[in-house]
């Protein structure tokens, strides 16, 4: 596989096979028959899958966006080839067993073939991703029929799917649902109510469409704990699975979206005649622990695309950067002298810079997020437990950090560029539009903040932030020996002290009784923890590097500098930022909390 | 006038009279006709020009952009039909004087009126916008027929006006554009060139377009100092000014925008055929002078109407946020209790601030800077003397720091309004991306940035930076001498301090002959004098709201509540990073400026 207008290569290998070593889930027994040569094959195949089938027709989808024509949704046909062609290349069972057909890969490997996917065409890739997500739920919680009827199907590639849980007046508050799920005498349910910001939520793609609805059943109850979970198909089928009737699920409106337009986002309402056949999925009352099951793989899904954007216009700037000659240095007085290349200039190669170290910064959270998916399936039960507690800590800064720095990166991309950049001839700016929905969807990124400071930082007495601070400590102490990093290592390990005292500093002010104004600073802690986070995942990236220049050749040897050099600029520029951050969390800052509506 | 969507009232008359006292102009024997009540005339005419006229196409012009019909420019009829309300109303003579038919206004009033109609419609209003500046310039530098002949017909509304600078080979480095001028016997020129990236390039809207067009005559000197200013009209006009034929002037092709697409952006070719006419503007090769004359006025210009879609997007989601009621506060356990207003969320107040922190206080800067423009033509020499200097120092400020931190407020609009905000049934996105070329244009920021540090506040021994120091410290006197305010004047002289020290030590790093490693950082220099300069404008805001408290009625007690509440937000969260842009900039932090292009 070589370079590509989706990815640097060479710091694909690095992250999997330098920094997380992914060969070795080759150990475990699921994995055994793969090898490096197994998951790079998978991944080359994503790649050329999404530079031939994906990438073309990203900027017509942007220009020709879904539209309803007599009530029925249109597409622009390359949607439906391009998925034909995932489809057919096994991608949607990339994960699945090799009796069912599927590729039976780690969850770390099928993130990485989802990027190539979502780096070419984040509008495209939503179409398999939520079928895929909704087989999942089915596999995990659905009963036999519900598997041979409605998984199975997606799995194949011939249906669809979606998740349908906001509403226009709840947005992200599943508490105030209205959709309502009446139980019928045959064990089914009649469900009425409006579901908005359904993506993917109608169109013509496959043969059917499995919606997963969220809905209260009379009687259950309230908020959150009365929430169940529904599979409302767009056609009814028979035992045999054959399509009998439509089932009354009508679509209402399209959102018209800044960006990721290729992917149709719709107002569906259900019931509307009365006639809205639904069946719940496990137990009553339990819809929201289904979901929430698969929404933090979605979440980090999310993370992971919006670096993918972060990616994509990172090193399209770059390629500009070194091809476009513009200006002279400031000391460089003689107008007959040439141009130098864009990248000559300090500013600009700071915002290049800077896009590296939040890019692959991200990236490389990513990629750990989804391996410690793999080692929560580890046959040690210490190993499964702490990736557990990881995962669950990680999870909300891979979405919130993640999409929040690779939308600042493609502000960036977008600067460098100029005039160029701001137009629709070139494509950065409308990565800038397709990145701009990752802090809002899937739990916008201040849920994510409140999730992150709230819950996952405190439960089990703190123990996920504990594991994450040994684990830099570890690192610390590795890097430290490194004479060239040990200033760097000493930097992060008071950021990691700083960023436990903070957090017991929180606990002490939730134990009293103050908990909003404790939380009131969580978007702070977001800073502190994922700078944190990523400065470790640097250190670590330099502590390879370090250690691999001796010997390295030419090209080598100016990667693994590069990779030093971002070290060096995140620990210089960015990390210092956490000192702020932690003393607002950590006295609980409270002009913006003592701020009232009138004084606006 | 009352409150609109463009504009807080009581805000505004704060600004104007209570911050900036810019009544006291009428004290100049120009405006001693005028008063407060003259000024919110003219005010609340362009306010409401600019919601009737402006404002409704605003969307329409962004979904229908202009396009090429048979070699010509179509734009939507509102847009024609906005400009000659704005032509009668005599907005184009706005600052003109009396005897010629104009306001007689001060340029810091002219700026406010203009700021109605931005707001409403960044791209309508950018083509009297230019070619006001067109005018200026000619009236400035024109000879007496050639203000005859194209300065007077732009005044009067009938003929448009543009600047072209840039070519496709030379965006930001105009000493590399290439365009000739060809002496001719009769005194005039033949131009052959191209011009990229013209606002209001080629239109219908008026009779003639006034082109000012940089180009070197052949045999003058290398670079900038060798760059000519040519009027060069689209319609060649006789000695009485009737059109004779058309000039050999090429639309070659439109630029598709990320936003303000009303404007059409063009791609000009002049003197194809070899017979484009242009006429020398006063004496050769000094046209770069005569274009920054207007230039610095136009950056404020752009700072400001960035400020405005800022303000637009943050007064939106203010309302949003008081409307809509979502979610419960994290200690609220009862799924029965009503959902709370988006605003009483701690995180969404953070986001409200925020914006109001950024948008006021950029505001207040540019309303500050348009005060000095007119504050340079007072009586006394020494007020003259010290406007001049501020101005040229704070010009790259707020059209670089006004730019970047109206489009972050932009991001946070789009935030709170969560899904909503990602579509274009909500003007958020909108206001994102018509003020997303802001940062880009009339220099870009980068630009702006080694213009601040390089040139600004290096000049006359650092005399404006000197100034703005001083102005600072009275500022800290008068704050200091008030109790609840003291710490923040303590803070802020403390950051005055800082920000001395690390200019002279930049200054003694470029005397030491390491010009381009004292340039690398300058963009955290804007940093660093923005966040102060904003930081001394809320302090003052501070100061007269914490005496105006006294005595005040309900609304205006909560009002100047809420101007308090800003400041204590501002020096809290955002002056304490001025900490490490100084260190940054004063230690000239190396990492960006000694990465190499081949370690990327």
């Amino acid at each position: 596989m070589s370079s590509s207008p989706l990815i640097d290569r060479r710091h694909l290998d690095f992250m999997l096979y330098e920094l997380l070593r992914v060969d070795s889930l080759t150990g475990y027994a699921r994995y055994a028959e793969h090898s490096r040569e197994t998951f790079d094959a998978a991944i080359e195949l994503a790649h050329q899958l999404a530079v031939s089938k994906f990438l073309p027709h990203n900027r017509k989808s942007d220009l020709h966006e879904p539209h309803m024509v007599d009530g029925k949704v249109e597409l622009i046909p390359e949607i439906g080839e391009g998925l034909r062609a995932f489809n057919e290349a096994g991608f949607m069972a990339v994960l699945a067993d090799y009796d069912d057909g599927g590729m039976q890969l780690p969850f770390v490997i099928g993130a990485v073939c989802d990027c190539m996917f979502s780096a070419a065409n984040p509008s495209t890739v939503a179409y398999p991703a939520l079928a895929r997500g909704a087989a999942n739920l089915l596999e995990a919680y659905g009963d036999e029929q519900q598997k041979r009827l409605y998984m199975k199907p997606i799995v194949d590639g011939r249906y669809y799917g979606t998740m349908c849980l906001s509403e226009p007046q709840a947005g992200s508050s599943l508490a105030d649902i209205k959709t309502v799920a009446e139980p019928q005498a045959d064990g089914s349910y009649r469900l009425s109510g409006a579901k908005m910001w359904i993506s993917a939520g109608d169109h013509e793609l496959g043969e059917n469409i499995v919606h997963l609805v969220l809905a209260k059943i009379p009687g259950g109850p309230a908020g959150v704990r009365g929430i169940s979970l529904f599979i409302v198909p767009r056609w009814r089928v028979d035992d045999d699975g054959v399509r009998t009737q439509r089932n009354d699920v009508r679509l209402a409106g399209l959102n018209h979206k800044m960006g990721q337009r290729g992917s149709v986002n719709t107002f569906l309402k259900f019931g509307e005649a009365g006639d809205c056949h639904g069946y719940l999925v496990g137990e009553p009352h339990q819809g929201l622990s289904y979901m929430f099951h698969m929404m933090n793989e979605e979440r980090i899904g999310v993370g992971l695309g919006a670096v993918q954007q972060g990616s994509m216009a990172y090193l399209y700037s770059l390629q500009y950067a070194r091809e476009r000659h513009q200006g002279r240095h400031p000391d460089q007085k003689d107008p007959g002298s040439a141009p130098v290349a864009l990248i000559e200039h300090a500013d600009v190669r700071r915002m290049l810079l800077q896009q590296k170290c939040w890019v692959e910064g991200a990236q490389a959270l990513g990629f750990y997020t989804a391996l410690l998916v793999d080692q929560g399936r580890d046959p040690d039960e210490t190993v499964r437990n702490e990736s557990h507690l990881l995962l669950d800590l990680l999870t909300p800064i891979i979405k919130a950090w993640g999409s929040d720095y690779s939308l600042k990166a493609n502000e960036l991309a977008i600067q460098i560029l100029g005039g160029y950049g701001y137009t629709r001839e070139y494509p950065v700016e409308q990565c800038y539009r397709d990145n701009r929905i990752n802090p809002i969807h899937e739990g916008t990124n201040g849920i994510q903040a409140l999730d992150l400071l709230g819950r996952k930082a405190m439960m089990h007495n703190g123990a996920a932030l504990k594991l994450l601070l040994r684990e830099i400590g570890l690192t610390c102490a590795d890097a430290g020996s490194l004479p060239e990093l040990s200033a760097l290592a000493a930097q992060l390990q008071a950021g990691a002290k700083l960023a436990g005292e903070t957090t017991l500093a929180v606990g002490r002010r939730m134990a009293a009784g103050e908990v909003r104004l404790a939380l009131a600073n969580a978007g702070h802690y977001m800073t502190l923890l994922g700078h944190l986070t990523i400065a470790w995942l640097w250190l670590r990236q330099a502590a390879i590097a370090q250690r691999a220049l001796a010997g390295a050749n030419a090209a080598d040897t100016a990667f693994y500098l590069g990779k030093l050099q971002a070290c060096r600029f995140f620990f210089a520029t960015e990390l210092p930022q956490i000192e702020l951050a932690a003393r607002l969390v950590g006295e609980a800052e409270p002009s913006a909390y003592e701020m009232r509506a009138e004084w606006f």
